[in-house]
């Protein structure tokens, strides 16, 4: 396989002529036309996205020069796709097979994913039933993650999408809060507000030396041993073998993740898995699996217009580095989706905000949007005045349902809340596209700003885990696309350094002893 | 006064001139010496703006011809300022005298805000003593705000700044909630998590017909009667005296606001001050707008190097109409601020993501750059990837606190959680200045990205209300600088349009009617 710059494809030229010569104003007539399947029932529809078939057709070339589909696939084959650090990328591998079996020094990384899974579904079920009690003998009612990054921001988003989903169809076991930031006040006000007698805590960071975690984690266990119970009944571990927090007997168990699993795709592994099967059930959370892995399978279609997470990939290309539009916003017509965005944030940002290709050579395109959102319709009352009549221009991805999950709703003005959303979903998207014209400036909407839609029947287990792997396959085509490692993350190095520095009082740079000494560190 | 386009402005060409030239890698060398005070014992620091004596002399020069300083006293003495609707803008004076009396139609509207304030702090008060009770004859404990746009961001921003000091302080009263999203799962969730007859609802819609709001008090009402309570003993209204709201025997009192508090600005009236008084008593409240009120005589010092709020917003402009960045990222390294970005987005967004003047005519420079934020540490672990390395440069503003607000902290490895989590700010601030040179381009970092910090001992109610006031009027100078109407919205008006056309079945609309129907809607 090649592994090009973007800008060394033959397609590129044209891809650029079109983007300088184009009025991209409008809407496509045919709106059903522009809808592709997605997994579980979920579609993507692009008619607004403001990209005539020749377009599409170049970003399809492109996709054929970048090997798009090749990649994804020895991807899923267990080829070391993060060369940089040597690593497989085996997310995929938890929800399913989609390609060759992964055996890594001996060992078949499938099997021991699907152990690991069933290992903390049983867990679950044992703590669901107060088989496994709290050291103070009473049953579990309430779960804390102690982690940050991907270890907070995926578990928490899907937790919180499917929380309302749960009360409904009575599966929601246990409560789950989060504590992420190193930020005394975070653990203070967590542990404060729940009854430690009651509340088991999953410890998770892969390497076993987040700075963070391990500081909450010994706040934690100091508030537990003050309260008189023992830490190693109310505290379980997600790591991997190697670290020093795998094989603990200050643990009641652990469960397993390996280095192929990266952060920000690590909400299908017990990352995610142990908090969201202690809330909900490990049936939920396989589930959940399912949606994903239907996604996994999607995503191996070559061509973009029956591949949604290609074509949203390339669509996303086509508007960063070729209409240099450099922000894009996620906006979910779903409260319970409040979160999803700030997962999609690290999820897109970490990946690909970056400026070195796979080699590590400096590459003389833009790549990586910033990525914001909020959940609609509060982003209407708030943002929307810049999306609709700022200075730039600013594409759009919606997310909607049918059907609310709680089914509790009210008929005003003879039509009920979910319909009124829908109602205003349906407006916005019309009004980015179109725009309206006015004699007054003031009133004045240009239109021609992108967006594209997914949408489905209801927010469920099996969709969020079909629109978690969307994103995640999306992301992964862009970076095949601008030819970027979409898996590690040195941009987070110097940070962590020039902490360690301030900490130790062994700094040899004036700026940050003048910094320190401001904020009252040394 | 002059009401000029930036672009006419005399120092216009020497600005572009600044802009072209420079390498901005790097760091003030007195880190120290780039400190302005800011109200209530803040702090300004920008020795990580990259702005050299020229550019920010040059920038003096602007805010002079753009005559920054006195627009903003004619705000403060009232004159009609938001052209376009006829309106003045008056929410500094919810929280105090910073200009002439402001008489309107005969009424002295600082008394009138004054009277509301003591109202409504004394119905606080009420509540919380028991003197007015629930429908079911119990105490009051939970009381949730039902309104969305700048009647929930802000509100809830600076209800979740101050619950930890308010339980550390001893005066934590009631538990708040909010009800924002027409997405009825966002209201049955939240009645279905609080018990209704010790729970008081705060309605606020200045219009008193806003959709959202309105459709979410017949569900909160329904709820309420299904139960066996009377609504009128559970509701209160925050709304304009001209509102079908007002004057209602249906709700157990009413305050009020006026067209000159606009939505986004509101926090600091009835519609922020209802339901921070009953979470946190009145006297908080008044010391919120008392921190408020210092930063509003601080703004009007016409010299940018003392007045942090004219110099935040003149190299605001610099960093997005010169040099060309269309985004900022807010970084609270407190986790009490969660929320507070949220609300700075609409803030800046809606106040200045516009591209017509004051005078409806369309401008040729770039405006409101969009505006993201999570609190740090967590930040680091997602979205930092991009700000350290990715292909565009994002200028950061930093807010730190030498304490934290409960004082439950942890030492591990000699350093406490609060000591590790200013070790990083202070580390970030100067990782994103200076880069770091590699041979490894991979772990290479350009630097030259610019921050800027505002920092103090701690987040109490005088200094929220300090950081509060001073991003308000940072805007404010930056809508006066672009010559926009900060006050306006008009961009939000298409949408609603449209939706009413989904809802009334009547649209004319291909488009729209295809979308309904991909929706479900019709």
């Amino acid at each position: 396989m090649n592994y090009n710059d973007v800008d060394k494809s033959v397609v590129w030229g044209e891809l650029k002529r079109l983007a300088d010569g184009k009025n991209r104003t409008g809407l496509a007539a045919d709106v059903a036309g522009c809808s592709v399947p997605m997994a579980a029932g979920l579609v993507y529809n692009w008619a607004a996205k403001a990209a005539g078939p020749d377009v599409v057709s170049a970003l399809a070339a492109l996709a054929g020069e970048q090997e798009l589909a090749a990649k994804y696939q020895a991807l899923l084959d267990g080829e070391v796709i993060n060369t940089g650090e040597n690593r497989k990328v085996l997310h995929h591998l938890l929800r399913g097979q989609c390609g060759k079996a992964v055996i890594h020094d001996g060992k078949d990384l499938g099997a021991f994913y699907q152990a690991e899974l069933d290992r903390f579904c049983d867990f679950a079920a044992r703590v669901q039933s107060g088989g496994i009690k709290s050291s103070a003998g009473k049953n579990f009612r309430t779960v804390v993650q102690i982690g940050i990054g991907g270890s907070d921001l995926g578990p928490r988003a899907v937790y919180l999408a499917l929380d309302n989903w749960a009360q409904k169809n009575g599966v929601k076991k246990l409560d789950a809060r989060f504590i992420s930031n190193v930020d005394p006040d975070d653990a203070s006000a967590v542990v404060n507000s729940v009854k430690l007698d009651e509340t088991m805590f999953v410890l998770v960071s892969k390497s076993g030396t987040t700075q963070e975690t391990l500081a909450n984690e010994l706040f934690v266990k100091d508030k537990l041993q003050k309260a008189g119970l023992d830490p190693k009944k109310h505290l379980v571990a997600v790591t991997s073998e190697t670290s020093p927090l795998a094989h603990n007997p200050s643990y009641l168990d652990s469960f397993y993740i390996d280095d192929f699993i990266g952060g920000r795709y690590s909400s299908s592994s017990a990352v995610g898995g142990v908090i969201l099967s202690l809330a909900f059930g490990g049936g939920v959370f396989k589930e959940f699996l399912s949606g994903a892995h239907e996604a996994d399978l999607c995503a191996r279609e070559p061509d973009p217009l029956k591949n949604a997470a290609l074509l949203d990939a390339l669509l996303g290309v086509w508007e960063c580095t070729f209409l240099g539009y450099p922000a894009t916003a996620v906006l979910p017509y779903s409260q319970a989706l409040s979160r999803f965005p700030a997962h999609l944030q690290q999820l897109d940002m970490e990946s690909n905000g970056k400026s070195v290709n796979r080699r590590g050579e400096k590459i003389a395109y833009k790549t990586g949007p910033v990525l914001f959102g909020e959940s609609g319709t509060n982003g209407q009352h708030s943002f929307y005045q810049l999306l609709h009549q700022g200075t730039g221009v600013i594409p759009l991805q919606f997310i909607g349902f049918r059907e609310s999950q709680r089914a509790d709703d009210i008929e005003v003005d003879a039509s009920t809340s979910q319909t009124k959303l829908n109602a205003n979903l349906a407006a916005q998207i019309v009004a980015f596209a179109k725009g309206k014209d006015d004699d007054n400036p003031n009133k004045f909407f240009a239109g021609g700003r992108p967006s594209s839609l997914i949408y489905g029947r209801a927010l469920t287990p099996k969709t969020l885990g079909a629109l978690l792997a969307h994103f995640e396959n999306k992301v992964m085509f862009q970076g095949f696309a601008w030819n970027l490692n979409s898996f590690d993350q040195e941009g987070v190095q110097l940070g962590k350094l020039l902490a360690k520095k301030v900490l130790s009082g062994n700094s040899d740079d004036n700026a940050l002893d003048a910094y320190s000494k401001l904020l009252g560190v040394t």
